[in-house]
């Protein structure tokens, strides 16, 4: 039986149907309501699955749900996604009773995990990580063949270890988290008082052999192999996939990376570390694919 | 049937016999060979064996070995145990030869966790970590309910996550690494700039109000809580326990890393800290447990 996987956006909702085998079918995507009411999500979503199911010979019966924010433990509230507006919103309930389907709820980062898992470049490892570097950082883990989503249900915040104790403020209110350090907003930060405005500007001007950009992306890479070696030597993962607008540097950025991670690890194989490629329509292969 | 647990130590070989309900039944402890021989070493264990299995009504089939070092990933081979002198020794073959049982080996950290889980304060957990501050940082996870191995079974290095990344040399080569901050070494370190020789020293000194011995404690305290929280910030884990010396010290320092620790997590939910209470004879639990 195929289902649907939405991906939930601050600027638009995307879904997709998915069949057994994990392909992608078809897709659609509509903007994601501009005053963020309620009704109005409901409604998009409802418009969506009609789409979908257009000329579909049966009805969809589960739909997964990926949303930018924080899902409760029995994965039935979204106990905050800010960008959606939606603070403690019952949403499985809510689509439930809308669309007569089972839903299922997770968080972006999970579904983009999940989705690297299954069809992406960590397909086929029992225990891997994945870190996606962009505004902030987020991630999870492959354990068992299956993706982690925490020990008590509550799911795995992977940028807010500490990767400078007492170091740089993070926007969580501690000091130091790796999200501080290993985000591309870093690139853009430190290269602001040079005059690059993006992370791809610092990334290009080290490219051409700027110094001081050599110099922001040498401690830039250096702090992503240890956070990257932390995470190694906590669990030695047969896998490590990066994904996000940093990763789109390719191997300019992805082989210091390796080196500097390989002189910080204690197993005799170095971990393979891969730029990720579930890409675009990964939070809806995730939220697809958790209503297995 | 009941199995013997053998905790290999530089100064002592410990031996114990476990019932199969967990209890330890009866224990001997001989010294570890002085010229580190390995055929004296093999002959002690021989001799523990037959004390233990004296008055017996059958014998023994397994036996499990806890040793302070690493281990291969397919758990025959010792690959470096620096305080026995077993470099690349393949115990698990040897002792099998000599003493004609089923051998299994494990990592005394990892022993430790294992005893800790089954008969300690983290008994029915599924998800959990505990860590041993001592001369270093050792411990380990248990996940699904088991002990963790690695996700390619080479064991889990948790002393050697980042947590100053730049920061304080450690004795593995890399800087910054949790060890160097975290382990009672530190406070050895820390106290001697005003004379205290020992961990217990500073504490003690903190305790009686001393300003200086407070600020190295309140900032021991601090780097402790950051390797916590980045654990529980990854992982969700039900339960986190300290053991080693500096537990010893007891809600003194219990009470500070607790509040610490909820400062910078996540999860609604706190996640438990406690001391662990498996004690001298964990070796020989764990090692018992790891016949199973």
């Amino acid at each position: 039986m195929a289902k649907i996987g939405f991906d939930i956006g601050g600027t638009n909702i995307a879904a997709g149907l998915v069949s057994d085998d994990g392909v992608l079918l078809k897709k659609g995507s509509l903007p994601f309501p501009q005053d963020k009411d309620f009704e109005k999500v409901l409604a998009t979503c409802e418009q969506l699955v009609t789409a979908l199911e257009e000329g579909e010979s049966e009805p969809v019966e589960k739909i997964g749900v990926a949303v930018p924010g924080s899902i409760d433990a029995t994965a039935t509230v979204v106990l905050n996604a800010y960008n959606l507006g939606f603070h403690n919103t019952a949403l499985k309930a809510a689509l439930e009773e809308r669309l007569h389907k089972k839903v299922y709820l997770i968080n972006d980062a999970d579904a983009a995990v999940l989705a690297e898992h299954r069809v992406g470049s960590l397909k086929g490892c029992t225990t891997a990580f994945m870190i996606t570097l962009g505004t902030g950082l987020g991630g999870g883990l492959i354990l068992n063949n299956t993706l982690f989503r925490g020990g008590r249900n509550n799911g795995s915040e992977p940028g807010h270890m500490i990767l400078v104790n007492g170091g740089r403020p993070c926007t969580c209110g501690n000091e130091g988290c790796a999200e501080a350090y290993c985000a591309a907003t870093r690139l853009v930060r430190d290269g602001k008082v040079y005059g690059w405005n993006t992370a791809k500007a610092v990334i290009d001007a080290a490219k051409a052999g700027d110094e001081y950009a050599t110099t922001i992306i040498n401690a830039y890479v250096d702090d992503i192999g240890s956070y990257i070696a932390s995470i190694i030597n906590l669990l030695d993962p047969e896998r490590i996939a990066i994904g996000g607008g940093v990763s789109a540097a390719g191997d300019f950025l992805m082989n210091p990376i390796r080196e500097n991670v390989a002189r910080k690890t204690f197993f005799a194989e170095p971990t393979e570390i891969v730029v990720a490629t579930a890409g675009n329509d990964a939070g809806i292969y995730g939220a697809a694919f958790v209503t297995e």
